[in-house]
């Protein structure tokens, strides 16, 4: 099967063996995958990663000896391969499973391929009211749908999010949808008009307010982000973590401690309430959309992806 | 009246005039102080703080025009003097009011001197089962107290305590009295026999166990506290920040945000829970104490708090 790869800094188009059907497992044809930050970052050589990239997908379901009903199925896919054993599987929090795999993240082959295997019990049906472009975004929207879980004081109220990345406005809509007055700061007008026609205020300010939001999300991506948003911050306000940096951040510790303020680590979430939201059209994924490429010009499409100003763009098998 | 002044990276002592009494203050005579970490980064010209330092005292009620009931009582007194009108006064966290000045800390002369001045509605009384050595832990008790309040969800269970320190032993003590099952991670056999006594397991490891506890609180005040810290905490755990570093401090974000871990930044506490538990001799405080100055040697006791190895340094106004 066709795939990209990626070795040594380098990503390539090859052709690779299909996985062995696992028992328990389903073998999915791609339909539509989505880059990530995080696939650049493999790339560029974060975690010793070698092998096929890509974890935001939709697919069909093709093969599934052990579930033979969702043969044909529309399909999304959690990304966490958990033991289902141990007291994090328990608690049904497989995304914490010391054991896991992670699908074209940590020794799982991924999405950019022309075919992927994953657990059933992984596996959500795509509403029919979702198309593929949608679909694919499932898992990004789960990454900002966490926020919601793990505060699940948040009721409304004003929250701040700092960055009009590809997460930054997927958070946006989500914090809008759960009823906050959500107030967005990044450095493109054009990409801010997409969560200021869902409600937002928006604001290009390097002026930003000190002290003034209980809840702020760092979704800048950049080591600067989490000084910014402490900074915005009110006392026993709480900062969610959203931009996973590399190499060392600096933080003034008594700018945490004095305000007695809540660094939040916060990473993948459950697909269920994202499927909710997208299948609801409470978000607007569509306007994220740059550009897609057929798999066969993946090489291309990371380019693109690691360009300024660009947000989403995917691979579609065809 | 005698008083120690700290200007320009030096602690000497004067003589200098008594505040004038505002309304609602009472004038408190000191009876003992205690030296804290935060007075000797005062001295080395954190805050660029000029004037009376000292926060932990003990005294007696000498002049109270507001509330004359109060003249004669052995008193603590809480050290933010709030504004009583703000939202977070209201809430009953003066200790975040905006406007708030700090008893030897923030434009309000100190407790290292022969008398000082407090709301009557800061002042708490002294138990009579209590010495003045003892109530002169109050504050430094209640700052270990504001991990249990801000933390309302720990019921027992293991947590780990790096440092020993003067903080980081009464904060093993405090969980321990929580029923906590408590891990103190140290430096020093002797001081760390302290909690020993009182029922932890401790431990002068380099070898610290990672992943393994869902609380863990730095208090070692060094920079490189909340990497171990963070490093020893389970997914989706606590990490109390109490190491006031000034100074940048450098974190990587992943390691907080792949296992979710959040961190929790925690200051002073309020003296009334603090005060229970040193009243019920549920805290070991007498073995913290290395030695006691006359107020007139304050620059001396300065010193000694300062040697490397000296738990607390006493003042007393005699």
């Amino acid at each position: 099967m066709k795939a990209l790869y990626i070795e040594s800094g380098e990503v390539s188009l090859r052709r690779l063996p299909r996985a062995k059907l696992r028992n328990g497992f389903a073998r999915i044809r791609l339909r539509m995958a989505g880059i990530c930050n995080t696939d650049l970052e493999l790339k560029a050589g974060y975690y010793g990663f070698r092998g096929i990239p890509g974890h935001e997908f939709a697919g069909t379901v093709e093969e599934c000896p052990a579930a033979p009903e969702w043969i044909g199925k529309r399909v999304v896919g959690e990304i966490n391969l958990a033991c289902g054993a141990c007291e994090w599987c328990a608690r049904g929090l497989g995304r914490h499973c010391p054991t896991r795999t992670v699908l074209g993240i940590v020794r799982h082959p991924g999405a950019f391929a022309e075919s992927l295997t994953l657990p059933v019990e992984n596996l959500l049906e795509i509403p029919e009211s979702l198309s593929d472009d949608e679909a694919v975004f499932t898992e990004p929207v789960a990454a900002a749908c966490e926020i919601l879980e793990q505060c699940p004081w948040l009721r409304g109220g004003e929250a701040a999010v700092l960055g009009d990345g590809k997460l930054g406005l997927l958070i946006g809509q989500v914090l809008l949808a759960h009823g906050c007055q959500v107030h967005q700061f990044g450095r493109h007008a054009a990409k801010l008009a997409i969560v200021k026609r869902r409600g937002a205020m928006v604001s290009l300010a390097a002026n930003r307010p000190k002290g003034r939001f209980d809840l702020v999300v760092d979704a800048t991506g950049s080591a600067e982000g989490l000084a910014s948003a402490v900074a915005m911050c009110r006392p026993r306000g709480t900062v969610v973590m959203k931009s996973t940096v590399h190499n060392r951040v600096g933080i003034d510790m008594a700018s945490v401690i004095v305000p007695e303020i809540t660094l939040l680590g916060s990473r993948c979430g459950r697909f269920q309430p994202a499927l909710e939201l997208l299948g609801n059209k409470r978000i607007d994924v569509l306007d994220l959309i740059h550009e897609s490429f057929p798999l066969a010009m993946g090489c291309t499409a990371f380019e693109r992806a690691a360009a300024r100003g660009v947000l989403k763009v995917l691979l579609r098998n065809s």
